[in-house]
């Protein structure tokens, strides 16, 4: 067994698995010494042995390993920002993102990975993991099953691999750590090409129970707050072979037994649907908040679910990451906010780190208005560019995406005060704020009445919407 | 009143008005001599006096003026042709569209017309509309209610206007002909800038339900079997001075309205809502199918209404027509279809023909699957291109229409018979038509149990999707 | 002629020309009174009576009629803002802007419109103009010929038409104000529906140039500092009824005539070829930037052309406004910006004013880098929403347009003078900054030298793109 | 060496290469048995036993594994269907193609791969590849140098793999079968995460350059008919730490350098640069043929290339693939066409099938209007689905793909001879085949005398541009 490790380099990851030929890097990297070679060695001291603890330096820093605007136990509206912002750093991404494209091989070597999908490779990366979530000074993280630990032949092994990798992050969590949300990766393996609940096979469809049921138990022993459903592959990439009928019903028998089984387990945290609107399939049933919101009325689940907004699934889907927030909130499913972007030039999910403040302060005041996320928060599901490979740029970029919300919040915060944005929302339906609007808005208004009404009325003056004053005003916040 | 119109020309459409300057044309057209000056005179003889009666001619005819594949009365399927299209003519794009764009001035001069929004030459309009149904060969026509009459200074000389151009329409009728559909026209007036039953002004709401109510009872008046709502201008154009939840609200409010009513009238037509994504908004509220089922169940409306789906907005929703055919029949909503189509490299609504015999045979697949439409039906909600300003181009683009979908037609029975495609899909979920199957269709199969079943079930083969395989069968039989 | 101002209102527009019915608003307004009333009376006194001379009063400002970033005497970089700015109104949006859209009628009602299209109201338009400036204070103002003056029967009436004015506008400008460019409108009236230079139709073609001819004449005559092409309708709806190569060399031919006009009558100001994508038409020839450059290298024009950039015609295109101006920047091409924006989930053009600091910031990298725009500027080519109806959003628009590109300097004098982005790039790049990387600029690598020096060089160490690095630098600029 | 294989597949693609963990299949294949096992067993017999020579059985055929429409040796307009369509089998896609995609592993498990990328697997690889092209009936194949050829630790051991295959290739073609096309695969190894021509890095510069000779040396000896760049990674994926001027000046440098090496081997191929708007990048640098075309022209090398459309990429681009044709042919840029389609609601690449009979009639009409595609031809650009994973799907793909594209040849031949779409299109440019047109066409018209033509000829008469009926002709001969 012990050639095989000079020959081949092993990297699954959450999304995209790459393989490296034998002529190609990313190769052992010679920082790593012996322990790569052996694949067995125990890692020795930090993994980031040359990053300090994240501070906040306020906004004059030059500092790009320090916080310009979070600042994390200030208190902002009668709250700490952390508790505003519950951030949450998002596995995959960070620890098995490779930089693998559609066109090309990983490029990031990460000098504590020894090329394997071991099991201790596992437990070592989980290290690193709260190392990271340390130094970066965050509370929570999110996760796939199967990338924090190894699949196996079998369910058995599959679980057996987990429960071990499971058992690390318990003890590495200590009392203040724990997931905002797990969830189960239904997508990678060849099994789930026609989807998990919704897989033409039925086989797929059992399996996918399996798999969630577990995923479902070891984010419970975590003490994860959120248990996330991204349909992956719930979707189709072509009518003409698809019975769509029949697989949304699979999908709410489905997501009915999950309903039954947290209840069953004493799991009481929020069920979250993330919504994308394609990629990998050409439509994925989750499309946007207002078609998983239909999804969960027709099959009376409206209930037992919330939604998790990705920001960048929402611009996919022609739609502000802002609408879909709104859109979330007042149909009472707003749980949990996945921070990053995409370019608006580009049609697939790019999963960048969000820089833009204009969208950062809009996604805040959403936030403000539903009273925060809690136990909802901001995880970020965004990955290094393919071409950032220090391992200083994680960081980089986290604080980046973190400074943005913060300085959304601090914004967001600006307009409340300042108060003339809200005034002139206000104004602009003034005219239901009156007794025939109060009729009107109790349903107590029928057409015959309202017929009478409009022949008294006359003709109707109708004010500017002030958008430009609006965006001017939005805009001196920033 | 004379000087007027020698200065003059007033086109009012139902979308687009265009106003042309003292210069330009279209002018006074020289072959309508004295009744263009007067502006008064009777129309005297046929409209088209150079097209015959439309006539199948079947496939191999060269003839623009005749159909190739729309052969009313054979019988199909066990239906007659007619019987399963229900084709009917968009009033509004035939005798209201004037060429205008936001680019530039009307390019029609239609000899009929005078250049007046009179009543007058609304009647004469309405008898066009007529003659140019029944050498179409068709029975239904669709309306707006303030493209068929001129607008009021006040309600009361709105609905009077309204109800002597109906009472001529429901004569020219006879006894076979009448409407698919009827609506009210809640955009074009400045009044309606910021939409109807979702305007921020009160009055406008009340406006809206009068005219709302008005447009219902002569649909009922007319015979037509359905109503439909399409969101003109209900929606948003900047979430910064926007209270959306309080707009759905209002939008609620209104289409409870709007039930009651038609019930209290005694009108049995299905109400249709149209989903469309955004234009003239940014976002309108009836953003697709599914956007519209979610608000009907959220208000408790869902047994209430159904869909009309137009093509050109399921595109600019990103979705194929087919999807957003099959969403709304899956959801046991399709009412109606507008027939028209985008241009997939657009960004707009270009309400073009329908001229692609693969979109046409993906539409007639599920309206088969429906049974039909009735009693919803085809409506062109298609207009001429702008550069298209010969009369006879409007019976070509019908004719092309008509024959595009009959050939769909075809080309969906065709595959229903050789049964291939059927096939394959019915194979690919053969692994739920099991004993196990029923079980977790029938909702009996909890977590615990599944995951027992995928112990023993071990790793699944899973099979080949043929998606070429049907692509292929698909295109043979075009 | 007297009846005719009371049954009806012309508004012709640059782009959207719309009818108000007789019922409809927006009708002869109340406070206009008897000038409405005979459309001949002058107008007295101010048009913006409540509208002081905007100032700058700093970013701390509440003020929405006051600059906040904008100080146009202030030195930034060796020269006065101003002179980085050139801000120019565009007398089309502004003036001849009604908000009519393709499904709805105008709905502005200027106090000053006396709802015709005559010569008179055309002189008191121009004096609104010219207050509109001062009240700004800019210099610079843009116009099309058409939307200056009422057009004619005969092109000698519609010139004549355009003298009265232009002396008008002449003798208003006095010695400080001056046009930043004149265009010919050539899409509006019917007669150019496929297209000017490249209509089917040989009359048209002729038509257009002796348009050209008389706009190139009076920008020249009025100080015009350029001279712009925007295709309007230069392009195709269908290729099935189009000879696009024959069209292309019409349009060639119309340049190369134009060159020689401009040469002959000593006009000096740059030409400019505006590139957008689509709209009004499916493909417009000038598509982007690269296209355009194109077009003018294989007929011999490049040298004789510079491009007018808009932003909202560049994200419709697919493209970044950056990468558009950064594209003309390296052509050799960059004279001019059409300062807007437009929605990022919209597939047509809004014509939004610019408000996003970050597009503000990119767009002044690149001016700068060029050294600024003159003879260019940026000109507003921004319509006010629709649903924007007050006289004060005129100015509010503008204002928060201005101060947007304002602080859009700013900025970009920030990240220049702190040095690091740019020393970020400068390093990206320094392994060509040695003798081989001379060499090879240099063209005297070939791929035998080439292949030579890669066995030498063995396996490459290509380093990390710090792309969210450079974010997180240019967005604490902002 | 030998327990690797046991352990670990490796399959190395030309676009995705992915990683199959030690759990997941697809393993070693049953039906390989001890080939599989020892990863050098020879590979007995045919690689597809169960597929037949594919031949022509006409429209009327069920069989999938026959042609309907695609009669090689039959004659249409003076020439071979074989000789107007000079098909291509793309090696990558057909050979290399897993199935892997950004968010799962590989699918297809072809049986005579045995999981590694070795030299032997290269050689039976591609011997399946002449089996393939044998049996299906073509003469060509197109090829990228690190997908028939394993990679190498250096460059010398790189180029020694590849010419091993090679030798095996030019054998097994035997006298008729030649490749289209070769090229270099610039994308995959992440030395080019910045671009290769076009990297900021130096020494990837100077490596594209070897690897280029290379490829251009063994697609001569093949006796290629061209040579292809397609752009992988030469573009940018964020403009704040690229100098895109430095980039394209170093782009064109390698190209120059490309040229004078071809000359120097005494290749007469062609040079071809296939235009992709994006992905992987934001923006790649041969975004559209136009943009190609000022690229060429810019640095003087337009006589040097042409251009490889692919139709995929034209409508990432935002034209129709027919735009993209017509653009380079009348650029005189049309050198060979990627045979693949895209879906129209997706916002990538997804490389499938051409099966739309109208777009490949679109293509038939321009390659006929071209006089031929030779000495390039139709590649097929295409993979088959994710879920297609049967071998004959291979089959079954190709063989609709190309009578897809010989039903557009025979409808395009149809409308040739029907002549009304021709006489349609000649009669809207008929004013200009007049003397006062040649005059305008020869460039002897200026703006004085157009001014006074234009007084002549007063108002003009515009036709329709009967876009409805040239769609009814186009559709009546699918």
């Amino acid at each position: 067994m012990k050639s095989a490790k000079f020959l081949l380099l092993l990297i699954s990851l959450n999304a995209i698995s790459n393989i490296v030929t034998a002529a190609g890097p990313p190769t052992c990297p010679a920082d790593i010494g012996s322990d790569c070679a052996t694949g067995s060695g125990e890692w020795e001291g930090e993994f980031f042995p040359n990053i300090p603890k994240i501070k906040y330096e306020g906004p004059t820093s030059k500092n790009p390993l320090s916080f310009k605007w979070y600042n994390s136990e200030e208190v902002i509206l009668g709250k700490k920002m952390k508790d505003w912002m519950r951030f949450s750093v998002a596995f995959w991404h960070t620890f098995r993102g490779t930089g693998g494209d559609p066109f090309g091989a990983p490029t990031k070597v990460w000098p504590w990975e020894d090329g394997t999908n071991s099991l201790s490779m596992a437990k070592r990366r989980m290290r690193s993991n709260f190392e990271f979530i340390e130094k970066l000074g965050v509370d929570l993280w999110c996760f796939h099953d199967r990338d924090i630990a190894p699949d196996g032949k079998t369910i058995e092994e599959a679980n057996a691999n987990l429960d071990e990798v499971v058992a690390l992050a318990k003890e590495l969590q200590g009392t203040k750590i724990h997931p905002l949300w797990g969830t189960a990766q239904l997508f990678h393996h060849p099994r789930f090409m026609h989807g998990g609940a919704t897989s033409s096979e039925l086989g797929v469809y059992v399996y996918s129970a399996a798999q969630v049921k577990k995923a479902m138990e070891v984010t419970h022993y975590l003490g994860g707050e959120n248990y996330v459903f991204w349909g992956g592959r719930e979707g189709y990439q072509s009518l003409l072979n698809t019975d769509m009928e029949r697989e949304l019903d699979h999908m709410a028998r489905f997501f009915e037994a999950a309903v039954a089984y947290k209840k069953k387990i004493g799991f009481n945290g929020t069920l979250l649907i993330e919504p994308k609107p394609q990629e990998p399939t050409k439509h994925q049933y989750d499309w946007d908040a207002a078609t998983s919101a239909n999804f969960l009325r027709k099959y009376g689940l409206i209930d037992e679910f919330k939604l998790n907004i990705e920001c960048n699934h929402a611009t996919l889907s022609g739609h502000s990451c802002h609408h879909e927030l709104e859109t979330a909130r007042i149909n009472g499913l707003l749980g949990n906010i996945d921070a990053n972007t995409g370019d608006p030039q580009v049609g697939w999910d790019t999963d960048q780190f969000m820089m833009d403040i204009g969208e950062a302060t809009l996604a805040m005041l959403t936030v403000i208005k539903n009273g925060g996320l809690a136990p909802g928060g901001f995880n970020f599901d965004a990955k290094l560019r393919r071409e950032s490979t220090d391992v200083e740029d994680l960081f980089i970029a986290h604080i980046a995406g973190m400074d943005t919300l913060a300085r959304g919040l601090r914004n967001a915060v600006k307009l409340l005060e300042d108060g003339s944005l809200g005034e002139l929302v206000r104004k602009r339906y003034q005219s239901f704020d009156t007794e025939l609007g109060a009729q009107i808005e109790a349903g107590k208004a029928d057409f015959d009445f309202l017929e009478k009404k409009a022949k008294e009325l006359g003709e109707i003056k109708v004010p500017s919407a002030k958008q430009e004053l609006a965006e001017m005003i939005f805009q001196s916040a920033l």
